[in-house]
């Protein structure tokens, strides 16, 4: 078997962090001996051990002169825990095979040069490119400061979101809203906006029971939900705040008269920040990323959605297309307001799969988002 | 090997005629021996041979007890060519393997019927559904006397077809603009509103360089272009009328001053109808099943297209998606004004599929549309 073969299963091991490790990265270990898998782990959850720690309990003696594969740079600081790099040397590992290096440009290749220094051999950059997607926000929160932003959208196959009225229950049918539970359930942060609070009074919560999701009960967490207000217009009896979990509200100004909420559910905070006369959105998100939120999910209406998008700000865009058409006179996806062909926004296609009966695109933009203050 | 699998090749040679065969059905003939297929064809064009005609030629002697495969039931009355079932029969065919009966209700299992009579083993519906696939349109307006209706559009990401101003050009990439090449091709006639042609001054042909289709020189064809025109807007200067190919205006009242043209370029036709203060779509579509067309291809504006999804008479709907964003101030996909959920009209997916950089998505109606006379 080859090295990529091996790291496919520290990768499997590592996607099973998908809804639990943050702030930290998803990471997968394997330890191979004489072509025979000897000891396996991943990261649960921030604050427990490290996916080698797992690897390395599981492998015991089995570890000298074993190869490791590594989807994340082993650590080589003192953290929570101890260094993985010392661990590794410690055990006896002959070989390390690495996926991705540390993102953090100031400690990145100190795990590897710690390895190295202990004649240990190390080949970096085994599937590098699935690695990276898997920690797609930590990798963007490290380098930029910034969280990966998900916009999702439902629309009908004439680009509608709901009637003119406001109807809009359901476009798309179960299998799709199960999908955007799953989404909800990796984020750190759900965005939305007022409007949608107002019209709506969606709970944002993630319910376990909906997802589809398998996870021992102690790694559920519920995502930070996020409220853009910049008119301070929602009340405490929003059905948000009567749900467990925290609450930020994004404001343009603080309210003299601001919102109060049982601390047993979970904290409510307040943020502030203005750009031409609405809630400066950069800035938002730059708070989020201080706050540990590798991926943030946007679930609003067209203004909001809009406004992500014309602010350059969209890592991803998802959207659940129904076969459906709602005419001409009903919402449209996003408010954007644009003249002509020249500025269009393009973006490249990432996927494009069946769900129920709606089908999911998911698309990049062409030109990454440009950070405001760079 | 068993019958679907001479079956299926039949059906590759039927396809050999998509583009050539209108008014005439596409079809194709098998002749297998001891497991050995010793004649093959398909029918190329109205007014020469049968499928089967070529495929007995091909096997000479062969066909001695040999099994014919057909895609459609063998016709059993004298038209422009000799009953094909008889053909059969004086080739000492043993056994007869159907995959459709012949559509027209009237005269669908005769032929069948004359086969056996002359002690054939006849089976049926062999692959049927992919051999009326292929004939959708025939069968269609054999059954109903309506062509089969496809609607074309190309729209955003949004569901945007146009900047507010009109500006359009391009959406979508060459691959697409090709494939539409193609439905051209196969089309036996060509919709278009008096607004395109007076927007964008369409030619409306097949252009062949265009489709990557080899074909025969003398087997391409130009559909019949129609021009939708309910108050006789468009002059005699239209760039369609300068093109190879027969064209028919469909006006609600034909003009005092109709325009004229040169014939040897192709024919020009007015046809009248009215329903409602417009053109009679569907006394239109009757008009066009009268003349031989299998399959019409509707490339218009908003308005028309709407109106025929408005009026149920959509057979199938491509939309090719251009992963781009055009903004909420631009030109919906449809002009189809609905107030309320209830009244969203549901699809069915048929297929999803990348051309070049855009997304090819095609539909069909959940209710079959209903003949409004029926």
């Amino acid at each position: 078997m080859n090295h990529e073969y091996y790291m496919a299963r520290a990768l499997q091991l590592a996607k099973l962090g998908l809804y639990s490790t943050s702030p930290n990265p998803r990471v997968g270990c394997v330890i191979v001996r004489e072509g025979v898998i000897v000891g396996e782990g991943w990261h649960k959850k921030a604050g427990g051990p490290h996916a080698e720690v797992h690897a390395l309990q599981d492998a015991g003696d089995m570890a000298k002169g074993a190869t490791a594969y590594v989807t994340l740079e082993p650590c080589a600081h003192t953290g929570r825990t101890a260094p993985c790099a010392q661990g590794l040397i410690e055990a006896g590992i002959a070989e390390v095979i690495g996926a991705t290096r540390d993102p953090n440009p100031l400690v990145s290749g100190r795990g590897y040069d710690m390895l190295r220094d202990a004649d240990i051999e190390v080949t970096e950059h085994c599937l590098q490119a699935e690695a990276e997607a898997l920690n797609a926000g930590f990798m963007k929160r490290m380098r930029t400061g910034l969280p990966w932003v998900r916009v999702k959208l439902a629309q009908s196959l004439d680009g509608r979101t709901a009637m003119a009225s406001g109807e809009s229950q359901w476009i798309t049918g179960p299998a799709a809203r199960r999908d955007v539970q799953r989404l909800r359930a990796r984020s750190c942060a759900v965005i939305t906006g007022a409007d949608s609070i107002l019209l709506d009074n969606p709970a944002m919560t993630v319910r376990p029971e909906e997802t589809g999701i398998e996870l021992e009960e102690h790694l559920w967490r519920q995502p930070l939900r996020v409220v853009i207000d910049g008119r301070n217009r929602i009340g405490g009896d929003a059905k948000l705040f009567a749900q467990k979990g925290d609450v930020l509200i994004a404001t343009r100004k603080i309210s003299a008269d601001p919102i109060t909420r049982d601390e047993k559910l979970g904290k409510l905070a307040y943020w502030s920040g203005e750009s031409k006369g609405k809630v400066d959105l950069y800035a938002l998100l730059q708070e989020l990323g201080e706050r540990g939120c590798n991926e943030v999910l946007v679930e609003s209406g067209a203004a909001l959605a809009g406004a992500f998008v014309a602010a350059g700000l969209v890592d991803e865009l998802i959207l659940y297309c129904a076969p459906t058409l709602l005419g001409s006179n009903a919402r449209p996806l996003l408010s954007l307001p644009l003249d002509s062909m020249k500025e269009q926004i393009r973006w490249h296609w990432q996927d494009s799969r069946q769900v129920g009966d709606d089908l999911r695109l998911t698309l990049r933009p062409v030109k990454l988002p440009v950070a405001k203050e760079a």
